[in-house]
């Protein structure tokens, strides 16, 4: 969305910088530098995310703070500059933030978009006109001690951090969602499926508890990449090596931000390799990913297991949440596990943007984090919102056609899987041929032909005895 | 941009369909469906696509018209689809248009969303309240011989169609601008580099023309996958059988469709394949990512041949567009480049996600249109954008340093390569060697051993001579 | 596989290079270049792809002749190099191709294998021993004119239309296939299913039909890509100034190498372009890509139709082709199309490899162009191979399961779709509701409730008629 | 390699299975289901990983010795069995392994093609013929109380582990090896670049410690990785019911299988789970792929440090390894650097077949595990030969140009940034452009105008202190 200015704001200033000079709106609390970025990058037409936003204007608050602890700030500018974050971490001024999500230069205009609107109300706030940088400095004050190349990797780690602990919750539910389902169904016996034939039985509670058992370990592979994104370059400045940072200022940011944005940070022991390489983020959205795969693979059994009503699987139905078709009236489609699958798609396809993009770096810096940051939140909000509406719309819905599935069983041929150990594979094999020829039950053709006594029969082809371990008596 | 009501609609109607009831804004031109769906699909919070509105919307204006002419619906509630339709071509009602580009049921919502909009506003014109679908029913006068599963595959392609011919007005900006640098730079003498390493002198208009060549074949690569998109299944309804098509609609809905919309469309041959199939739109993302290679590859190029401004290539000058760095004074970045790069990794990316949505496809449909479309629309966008601002912020503006190139050229070692026909390998690369370890220049080393006369090699080593073919003098 | 020496072998003769000197067999053609680039790269372990060393085979043979027209080249020389060619295009020598296909230097070190073996056979033709290359020098004589950078790209485009011509024959075959196929079912009647759901009858021949179109397409789109591999920069040497070429070398090289090898190659208009840009290999590869998403897409479709025996969809049976399992006696899995599925994945996964080595160029030349063959000869070559398997071991033996077919039409809701235009989809759905709820049949409940005579419903509720457009009688 | 028969072998013996009679040679330890496979599938033309292999056979001994343990199997039978694994491990026999590692069924052909060759050599041990499966049956005896779903995605696992290992002996070395050259190159004093522009400076120890921290981490992530898979499903059969199997084998085979094969393994506790999904493998890929992403990127970082010798950046030397080019005489091109990229491509393109495979899996198994495995074995193989090429024809070999490092240093603007916490960040700027503009140092330019002392400018402007933080004297 773009910024439109009202008649009122129709006067200008003017700024100048070394590109020359720039006719900024005199309402306007952004500056010269955001509005060149903004004409150069017209990519996406959206704006950055709410979240960086807000975790620019933690560091900007904890620099502001620490350089004045460490004498290299006036207290009243650094009053200033706190006061202004404190302003936008409440949401206001946010309309400023005008430079759009995919942009070139590693993030300067986000960095130098936050600095200017900062700077520009920290002015306002000790009595001066927006655009007099003389009282308020956006590089030399807001931005004192920082370098883009500090500032954005770390926001961006923090951001990964607060979108992340969004989907672990998401998860969490989903996960008990499952888990319970599989109480619910722990009775019905259906038929287990492999390569889409038909293998021997199963419990429904059996695959809703694998379920949760595959959410659960995603759960465990994203509680572990916390430890990639704890570790920030903040202080490192430029290349790693914390030019014009103030030793007491390098020490101390880190901490700082850290109990300003309450996210456990630590500063990362090899500055030069936190400030150039990219890896982390890949081995976040690869966590996602891998996450995604579940989901999706899931989202598809679902499907197949709702197939129908009448020519499909028809074990189970998915809650109708709309109609189904514009033309083919009493339709309901199984839309809710089609749009997980959709997102994990674009999850996969963001990693993949997320990783030409890592490896891309050169030197002492990665220039395309703007393209990480921007594929990576949008797959973590994607996946945090696909999550919810899965459980809400969705799983806790679903029911059993329990007789549908008996049936099934009862049918089946899979289940001569259970005499192999009596009467052997091949004989077994000869049995399964005939039974699907000619369209006779096994049990029947394995009492006729002898094989096993009706009393052994029952015993070995009970259903529910097949899904627990421990039913082979004898010598394979 | 989610839409927000204000007090005045805050008064509902109830509508009813096969889910249940549904309490709709009075003043909403949606109806019931659209709401659920809005409902179902919180995934990205932005709205679908203009474009892809205004062709759906097409498509039911076409619809209308050729249903009327069949017969199969009444003069007057033809006449007021098509002028609610004329409406929203001109950009009204837009904001009715409320479910989530990624959604579940293969684009059900957006074809139930237009055709709620469309029958209320209908129902309007025609004297009744908005939700009185007896005036005007969405399923069966908006919708009337159709089905998503036409409607949106077919809206799709057409979008595609006119976000591609956007595009191509960018590249062929692009290559005009190569060709254009590619003239004033015909006399640059430069180093040539493969591997990274010194090989022979190329003249800096001839790397111009080799981007402006690039980019005509990824142009013509473009120009065919409109054969690919102009095949549309609108007819098929449901799954290709047409069926609840009339037959005099099924053969004059497309002609009708390509007069109203000026898109050359052609009815496919087989409805089922091109129902179910999303390959056309592999085939289209995948000459676009070729494309993105290509202007990846120039973009890199640029980087490194304007990397320094002292300790790098420093053989061109780029456009300085904003002050590169909020710690670095006077540093300025390669910014418009970077941005291609980035461009360039969503569009492999998206390239992905649309590849595993249409790989995903079962049976007699694919479900996962909405996944293609987003990122493919987006792809497209992307590209447009990035590629004007290619042109207007940096090719455009790019200068040579002319003595700079001259100078790494005498100082080369790989000129040596001349002498090759005439001295042969070995030799040739014993003096290579030479030259490199002692830093004298080639040049003086061949005249020193008495190799070749100095009028000899003022011929063989002029780094002009060497850009163009036809110096090998005698056998290898 | 590695080369390796029999006992008489055992004895060396000394190269010297700019590197060194070199340790080599006595009895081995390969020279110094070629045991440096193996014992650089051990990657896969494997060999270079036959058809690619035959492709620079004719590259050094008709570079010999054509230099020797130029009078560049002494008629024995000449000769000897032509007629050790004509030896290794009959399957001699290629023992001494010891190159890994995942290399460095962009090739070169294939070049120089084949360099140094045509070179040294050339030597024994002359009466020489091998290693005197002043009798025939691989640089000097067998590269005369050459560079890696033309000889390389234009023998990988040479190969891709080697391997993709092989490619087409399979695919007319499958196309062939399915439409007999189509033939074969076109009487059978099933039911269609969108989003595995329920939706209207379709003709199983109508699918097979479907699939066949869709393969055709894809013959078309890689039929097109010839257009992107017939033009080579040979010619062009180091970096596409033809430096070194003699003039006449460089109009008659391309034609001659047509002549040669039988392969329909232009020379490009621009030499420098075709020299760095591997975009055509990704366009290659795009179609390959969207082939195989075709292709699995086809594939997923079989498992889901021939899914059973029992509680699947059950609708066609593959041919038994082994054992599905160790454990479960007599199941049958879709072993064909599964690995269908898994060559796709392999494709797909390719093409990205192949998207990310030519995005990488650098400058004049693209140094990655081992990978993009090796990815790319992979896809051709399985892609190939199965192809031929899911024809003669999948296609042709499928057979219908008719009566499972016609029941499964006949017990389903989907077809109320063609009431729709008779009593409008609102009455449709509720009847659809009914019939699912109560499992009662739609024919029963229509009459029942007095919406159609039984004569108008066995008209409108024939599932044969719904397979063809047509059978909307009034107004929706 | 395809397996070639002798003239003695041509005698064959028939076999007979479900799907009917097949011809064996009677020389050949596999039997009828490994020829069906190796019929089906000609896809590779290569064998199976001998890793796997050697895997599979561990689980057959583990599962002999348990089912003897268990009483299920004879000890006979159990002895030979043992002793057929035995020399199998020792090497033996596995040219009769011949299936093909992509291969439809889920690993059912591997499975079997082991349980045959077993089977006839321990039907040898006990005195029969090879094919008299009355002594020693594949089925039933060696795959007692086993599935392949148990048994292959198992082997897979212990497999990744294997290779895993390997990898992180060549990643450690790799990382020594950074480390080395970091101390040795720890007074080298160069310009650093951010987005290959001129930034400020850096030592050449602290780029080449970047480089250790960076492998480091990408070994820590590996090391987690082991955590994903080490949990197998063996004793899960089928589908993890554990349907035939002893509730003793159930509980002994994993401890068992950990014994013999020395690997750390246990028992998923969720054996559904454990059988249907494949994400613990999408995990290891990502961390694969992560440390490929760290690779290229050092490995693109080298080829820039290193490129000229004359035109680029010149500021370290790889040791050359090989001839640069068939025409280019003294070319030497950095092939080692360039083949690591090659294969960072690979990866990452496997990692998404993998990633593919793994989402498309159905109910209770993922069919797909053949091109999982095959991928992530290639991955893992070309990961540790290609770093290890890299250590030790690569990185150990590295030297600096000091002077040349020291020259750009000194030469360059960037270093203006150390004066901004002095002068502030706009005049900073304006010197900087003035230099760039008149070529003058910046030295000189802040001496003239006064804004600092002689003395002061030496200290400020010292590289060597920009690069160590805590140069900040003031206030910004």
């Amino acid at each position: 969305m773009e910024y439109r200015m009202n008649d009122k704001e129709k006067e200008y200033r003017v700024e100048k910088d070394i590109i020359g000079e720039m006719k900024v709106l005199k309402s306007a609390y952004y500056g010269s530098q955001s509005l060149r970025a903004k004409e150069n990058f017209h990519i996406t037409g959206l704006n950055m995310h709410p979240e960086i936003i807000k975790n620019v204007v933690y560091i900007k608050k904890a620099a502001a703070i620490t350089n004045f602890e460490a004498g290299l700030l006036d207290e009243a500018i650094s009053l200033a500059i706190v006061q202004a974050c404190d302003e936008l971490l409440k949401g206001r001024l946010l309309e400023y933030f005008i430079v759009d999500p995919i942009q070139g230069g590693a993030g300067t205009s986000l960095n130098m978009n936050a600095n200017e609107v900062i700077a520009n109300r920290a002015i306002e706030i000790l009595g001066g006109e927006k655009g007099d940088y003389s009282l308020v400095n956006p590089n030399d004050h807001v931005n004192c001690g920082q370098s883009t190349n500090d500032v954005i990797p770390t926001a961006g780690k923090m951001t990964c951090y607060v979108l992340l602990k969004k989907a672990l919750i998401q998860l969490e539910r989903l996960k008990l969602a499952f888990e319970e389902k599989s109480k619910e169904f722990d009775h019905v016996i259906k038929m287990g499926r492999t390569q889409l034939q038909d293998a021997v039985p199963i419990r429904l509670g059996q695959e809703f508890q694998a379920y949760a058992t595959a959410v659960k370990r995603d759960m465990i592979r994203i509680e572990k990449v916390f430890e990639e994104i704890r570790y920030v370059n903040l202080g490192g400045t430029a290349i790693g090596t914390g030019i014009n940072a103030d030793e007491h200022y390098m020490k101390r940011i880190v901490p700082k931000l850290k109990e300003i944005s309450g996210i456990d940070l630590i500063q990362a022991s090899d500055l030069f390799d936190a400030t150039q390489s990219l890896d982390s983020f890949v081995a976040v959205s690869g966590a996602v990913k891998a996450c995604a795969v579940t989901l999706s693979k899931i989202a598809s059994d679902l499907r197949l297991m709702s197939s129908g009503p009448r020519t499909g699987f028809g074990e189970i139905n998915l809650p109708a949440r709309q109609n189904g078709s514009s033309i083919m009236p009493g339709k309901v489609n199984p839309v809710i596990p089609e749009v997980v699958n959709q997102v994990a798609f674009q999850i996969i396809g963001n990693d993949l943007t997320i990783t030409l993009a890592a490896e891309a770096g050169q030197l002492e810096l990665n220039a395309f984090e703007p393209i990480v940051f921007y594929s990576l939140f949008q797959s973590l909000d994607t996946l945090t919102n696909v999550v919810e509406t899965f459980v809400d719309h969705c799983i806790t819905g679903i029911t059993a056609n329990e007789d549908r599935c008996r049936q099934l069983v009862e049918n089946s041929v899979g289940v001569i899987t259970a005499l192999c150990p009596h009467i052997g594979y091949r004989d077994s094999a000869e049995i399964a041929k005939e039974a699907i020829r000619t369209g006779r039950p096994v049990r029947e053709l394995i009492i006729k032909k002898g094989l096993l006594s009706p009393a052994d029969v029952n015993i070995v082809l009970n259903p529910m005895n097949m899904t627990r371990p421990g039913i082979a008596k004898k010598s394979c």
